[in-house]
């Protein structure tokens, strides 16, 4: 399993100075690399939007892809940086729940605490492992380095609670967990949840003091400025309104309550 | 006509893990890719913005190029998928009216229906054809599939209306239709327009409620803080306020009024 | 010194279509480049900002990468466009100090003024010399072109004013000069002239009207919310609220007076 590709996902801000001195790092070691960015706007620290953002792009990458994961609060301290393999895909990140998302699907096949200094970048400064640690090791994975060298088994992974919504008989109680480009909420409720649950008139989709009913296979469904619900492209319950945008013209946004009832 | 380079052109802003997830399915098929972001800042739903980009950039590219143009405020509804090839460039995209500011200046040499659903990822989500289609197709063609393959003849492309500026005897009006990262004022009165033009002080440019005399070649013919017309690098007549924002300083946007007179 | 690598710094803004007909002109010379964005994010205009983000990244790319830095006020003006070598790091960028602070760590082992017109992109516009200079000549210096053929010797880097902290017998003035993107207070304060100051409580640290005590090696090293002071991943001292904003907290920014006493 090798790959020349290495995806980053970090909290650094798009067009950070930092990407830049993490790519120049990895292309020093590897100058054939191709790095694509995954996203670099995960808002400062928020572990659970970047464990989000990995489970809903990694896995579509060709196997044997390493990703980076660089939202690390807790850079210097005692938190472990890891290597693990999950569907045939390749992380390095700091085991700090960034996984947890992906691996409540598919098990890790493996996971190594990473501690062989040989492979980081001299001297290593407290603030920044995800230029001395992080991109150094994955470019040379990216070369062939077995990682099994990068140091010991590392039992199980950090875990982030994933409360996620609550199917009851006849309701289902979520809420906004991502604005996308467009306005559209998106929210918490499954593809799953929501599988023998009605589509027509008969259910109620609610979000903050708004409703409407019907869940829609796609916008073009209504006319231009209809507040409809749909299952998204992730699988994912999504609010929205037609050619204009739910979270300007709803004034909600993340965290707000929806409710599916029929 | 092969080529490994696709680029991409999307309204879904930047750092959008749907960007991501678009370079994830083109990079499972073909690992060799070279991927070139264009802009993922278009307006969303602005397919005339994004028109004018495509229009901008494009032919730049080597010829071969797979250029993706994803603004698609009809995804999910009977709109086609397109493929065409202009000036030897080759594109991707809902035929809405991206191409039409292209294709206004050159014909397309074939234009391409894309039905074959066995070149589509599966299951194709109604609200993301970007990822379902147009990527996992453009990705395909990079490897050279026959792009005959895709599909039946398309006739004739969506127009925008595009009413550009007027020219009268000794005037011509237009707007305002883009503002740089600099804050200058891009206007759609083209230097074909302007060439029987005087440039001296006999030619009097107004924005808004603002004015000035000649047209310039170059911001540095004048000094700071002053305000100046010239033609810009895309071919437009461009209203500027040297090292400063006439965005800011004139209070102007996209839309304000343009007047040449002379 | 060859090299399939490029870099862009410039101020043209994240997704800018400018940087696009950039990537498409040296892409259309080499379609084997390799383009990394270090950042489009300098403010318009800002060349000290462009010469810190070029100090702080290009030296970790790969001998003989060619960085291409576009914040050109003087665009059309007199100003000479160069090729330099430094660190076997190679340079195209207009000579107004975009340089000046690599070039005060190591000095330039060769610089050329670019004026051989044959290997410009034609004809050039007055207002764009990014796309039509300096991108066609690193596509081309990429392909293996000999510098010396770009024109004569050129005997003089701009430089800019660094004015940098003061050091003092008990204590250091400087200022801060760049936030990041957790808001993080990073100043001009650097490594070597703390080399001999105390890190324990004996040292106080202000900004503007706040102040902390001891200089850490890590955010990870206080409690959330606590002010601190630490020497950053660049050498530079910041100032920080763990797990938060300083920026935000503080309400300082940019140009704020700092003070290190012991």
């Amino acid at each position: 399993m090798s790959s020349t590709i290495i995806t980053l996902t970090t909290d650094f801000g798009v067009s950070s100075p930092y990407v830049a001195a993490m790519k120049g790092v990895m292309l020093a070691i590897n100058p054939a690399l191709q790095i694509v960015d995954i996203t670099h706007a995960i808002p400062p620290q928020q572990i659970a939007l970047g464990a989000m953002a990995l489970a809903d792009t990694t896995l579509l990458f060709p196997a044997g892809t390493i990703h980076i994961a660089v939202v690390d609060p807790g850079v210097g301290s005692s938190r472990a940086i890891i290597y693990a393999e999950i569907a045939e895909q390749r992380f390095v990140c700091p085991d700090n729940g960034l996984l947890s998302r992906l691996a409540d699907r598919q098990p890790p096949t493996k996971i190594i605490h990473i501690t062989a200094e040989q492979y980081f970048r001299q001297p290593v400064a407290p603030t920044f492992h995800g230029r001395d640690i992080m991109a150094p090791v994955a470019a040379r994975l990216s070369l062939g380095l077995d990682p099994d060298q990068l140091g010991p088994a590392h039992l199980e992974l950090q875990k982030l609670a994933w409360p996620g919504a609550t199917r009851m008989a006849n309701r289902i109680e979520g809420k906004v967990v991502a604005v996308d480009s467009f306005g559209n909420l998106i929210t918490d409720i499954t593809r799953d949840m929501l599988a023998d649950v009605p589509t027509d008139e008969s259910v109620t989709v609610r979000c903050d003091e708004h409703e409407t009913q019907c869940i829609f296979k796609t916008y073009a469904d209504q006319p231009p400025m209809t507040l409809v619900a749909l299952i998204g492209s992730n699988d994912q319950l999504e609010i929205a309104i037609v050619d204009d945008s739910a979270k300007i013209m709803l004034g909600v946004g993340v965290g707000a309550p929806v409710e599916v009832c029929w």
